[in-house]
């Protein structure tokens, strides 16, 4: 089975790292092939990024139509719903994931994230996907996306803090990683927690692998239908639906 | 006082149909710019066009700065967290401005839109925004976006039947119509059914024209913060925010 | 165009206070009539003024037929749903109004209003009208509606200290002011918290005028239909619908 | 102990009919007082009618202070929270009261009213209340309140029907009248539907027996504290709280 | 009448004291019976204790099928909806009891209950009946349920504290105690409170009276209908429905 | 990795049937430990059967603490939380896996089930795990469980038109089957539909095997902390937690 795992911003830096995530949990026989596109943003950290982010996502799947699911390895999930038009097998945003996997593990979890401007963006989707239960609060640290890539920077320290501050303030069971850059943070984190810490890459490609193995795609009724031919104007040409 | 009315997608037609029902309801003083983007899909009939539109609609928030107030003119609001990062005045999409106005006029109010593969994109939108125990019901007509520039089609007539349904059925006071497209029919409608019958573009209009008048603008204290400055790659590098 | 501002209270100053509210914001053309019941409670400090605040209003309202709009100038918006059954043209609260474009500026808004024992009636607005989920927060600041008249009183300073607790405690982008006579001190708060804030007079003026420019009035089917006429019997039967 | 059951309109007849209501499950040693207001509508269809019910609730609760509990019968739940600021003892509205009783033998219920367009007030009231989940379906019958009075008419036999429908419509497993003026068809429609039936008034009098019992008040913390000492104007003057 | 109160836990001592509380408030010619599971666990603190409550609750309910009412009296319910399709009478919980009482006399309120581990269990039930916007907070005490019957304890002391601390924290205006235990403490907290304090057994107990006296059963139609004759298999031999 | 497969009523027959469809989809390595209670109801058709499929499920989980991972195969999810306390590895319900892998295939699913007494059931888990805007539609087929099992039965033909009915009406984009022994229905329904049809066994096991693979188990922080040790008594007295 293919998993094409989508870094919708552009630093290949953490392609690596989220492709490294990946791997690290695929089952053997899984092909992980993580990917970024070819434009936007170096970080998705605000909702201009995360525009061009979805249209990054969706080049990415046009570029991949043989892989048996896509996984969308920015927190906001962005393009999740074009994406599901243009692909035939599953595709799982890694918020997303990570919330379903939260709430199979506690009845409660906390968001620790990154900049505080994007915990909007998380909220929208606890709302849209109907975890406004579940999640009891989401903690912005006001850590740079980049920053997470520097060994030197104290980021493991400050999440670390946001999340014991948010197990007692929100009364959670569970921590869900609000950004992709922290996978490789999450075993140390969750060790020192004491409770399930979730990383969306890894969550995302064990759900894609689940229903790959489960025989189902994305449904074809309705609202998922394939895009409806058209002719793209200007630099969207290229991506015309046929 | 300037509003750029901005037609997500790149039908010069539609441009301009909505450009006059714009006009139309304008105040004196206010100057409409209609315009739209140099790329993207030529009607938005699903997530995968919008995702464009919404590219698109940064674009030409970019390009037009000096507005007082934006509109974005296509009824899933592609792009409106983010181009109120990017713009100063106030963002209005037509799908919110309709809902608003219906909201003031009728305890329950029904949308008529186009194809019914569209109607999960309204009801995002009224569960994002609030709108669930006013929105009685979302009404999928199969009629395509182009297609309501036919004036041989029968849209008027089909519009009009689903409207008379969603009233009796829906137990609606107001009928919201679901497309920029639709603006021109909006008064006959209104005519023949008897209740308010609201099209997004013309609400959107004096909404702009409301909020500019009360001195109030987009908000720049957390989420809709400019962008951070960034180097875009690819197609997108023209627009890296500063 | 013709707006009637209805302040639900039977102080006059505070009527006055209002109509200047209304006046500076209103469009060239629009005549403010700012008026008051002939019977009723000095200020609205809980359920029981707003129930006489709401029988004043409907004395207002069918006073008035030929006014193109309605305002109803108390947080509470008291005897709105009564006012759009006797009105044609729209009525407008100024909780709603507020609410409405505090939503068009900002993912989330808090309001900062009088005595506490009132922040239940923001909260009760906030639900029937859907703003639960962009109402970040409600906050008493116990300055009586009547202390806001008095320019010896600390009331700016206590409002402004309320309004930037919430904004950081609610992560909020936007203030509400809860009490119609709160909008003196609009624009001198908005220079020092550096976030849109919202007066509900000014507001509702600018959204019936826009309403009014769509040639959209309320709607008479279902529960805004004109009152059955009735005999009413005692102090009420000057009031019999016709 | 003294129940004081306010029927919210001014039709004496109803007044009797709701005492009797009231007075046949009344337990030994409750006294019921049935009294209706010196002003306002004959009957309740509307917002506007309930704006002077809501007033008249006001004038009786006060002129009754020695009763240990009220009951606000109509079904609109005209003045509630107003009642209580003024009532030591519980004050129970017959919506609430019916909603709350058949919440308790269902797991979900239908409302069958008597006009349409009061349907939106039952609809306000479950969505105040919290009972969106329970309550499966409203439904009006267009008969108006006082042509329950009418023993010629084929009201019995519209509601019948309008609750049969409701039971297999709305999946519900209990009938709620929705109105005062149907209290003396409950058993008849009990007994022909086969599922609890509802009559909000009964319903009210029994719960405001069992929060006497049970030596509870209103709660005179926070919103429901006692008026503020004000001078009333005009025709509301009688009414001044001291 | 007999009102049959179940202790879902196998304590001697606990079902005498939720008897005693039971009989203070039962209506003259109202009988109380008393009565706890022949197994199960020794006091409810978990959802797995909570498991074999409900089983024991069904076993005391087809141990007493002449009440004409039933009371299950721990605050999680536990075998609520099972004991309705058991029970021809009404069949009240202790959380549920509460939860309507509270909500009758403030327009918010909060719960104090024993240990945090349990407050998600109050919180389930909360949202099922639909309280959400009603219950402003859920306080643990971390006091074990069998150390409240410890006169030497400091129970009273700390659930005091844990009530005051809600009342101002929550803007509530009635507090609900989270424990059949507490119903002892009733009396003496609402004299220190000031405010209505719940207990449930006292208000399931007169809740049941109320609908006994109003004739009203629980529904047999749908979900509630008599469970289906099987033959149940081992130790669940003895209760097969019939 | 041994995913214990829990039927949690006691028809060998559909334990057989559940652990096939379980191992059909389970991947190699994954050994599937199908079991049930040794009492109970042979089928779970109502809150009453569902209180001791509870218990029967803790039965089962305590004889199997060596195993990975647990599945609960019955659509009403009974003894889920009590279970989580109960196990380390992760616990899965069908009916909350079916709702998880239908929500990520499609914005609207529709749920088909045996009794319409139980559609209940499934209402009270789509709110609780927060599916409300996700799942569309909830329909009773009255087919009983045990003739699933009967191959002369028109079981196939009653859920297909029913699944027909749903997606129609209920503008629905997938089809939940609300009932373990439905599991071998599940590839032909799939195919007639055309759209995903989501059996809760087959997506528990790959869920749980999802969960293992990424090292998380049941959160123990707070409510779903081990059982407080307890000496139960009677017929439970074998299940006392240590």
């Amino acid at each position: 089975m293919k998993i094409r795992v989508i870094n919708p911003n552009t630093s290949a830096s953490m392609t690596a790292k989220i492709g490294a995530a990946a791997a690290a949990v695929a089952a053997p026989g899984t092909v992980i092939e993580a990917v970024q596109p070819s434009f936007g943003a170096p970080s998705i950290e605000g909702h201009f990024d995360e525009v061009w982010g979805a249209a990054g996502v969706s080049e990415q799947v046009l570029a991949g139509p043989d892989a048996d699911a896509y996984v969308i390895a920015c927190f906001g999930d962005p393009g999740l719903h074009s994406a599901r038009e243009l692909a035939a097998g599953p595709v799982i945003g890694i918020a997303e994931a990570a919330f379903h996997a939260a709430a199979l593990l506690a009845t409660g979890f906390s968001v620790v994230t990154t900049l505080s401007r994007t915990c909007v963006i998380a909220e929208h989707l606890v709302q849209q996907y109907g975890f406004e239960r579940r999640c009891k609060g989401i903690h912005g640290t006001d850590i740079a996306v980049l920053e997470l890539e520097d060994p030197a920077s104290d980021a493991f320290r400050r999440i670390l803090a946001a999340a014991e501050h948010a197990l007692v303030h929100d009364r959670s069971g569970a921590i869900v990683l609000g950004c992709a850059g922290m996978a490789d943070l999450c075993e140390a984190l969750q060790q020192r927690l004491g409770v399930p810490v979730i990383d969306g890459v890894a969550a995302a490609v064990k759900l894609a692998e689940a229903l790959v193995g489960l025989g189902l795609k994305t449904s074809k009724r309705g609202d998922y239908a394939a895009p409806l031919p058209k002719v793209f104007a200007g630099l969207a040409a290229p991506f015309s639906p046929k």
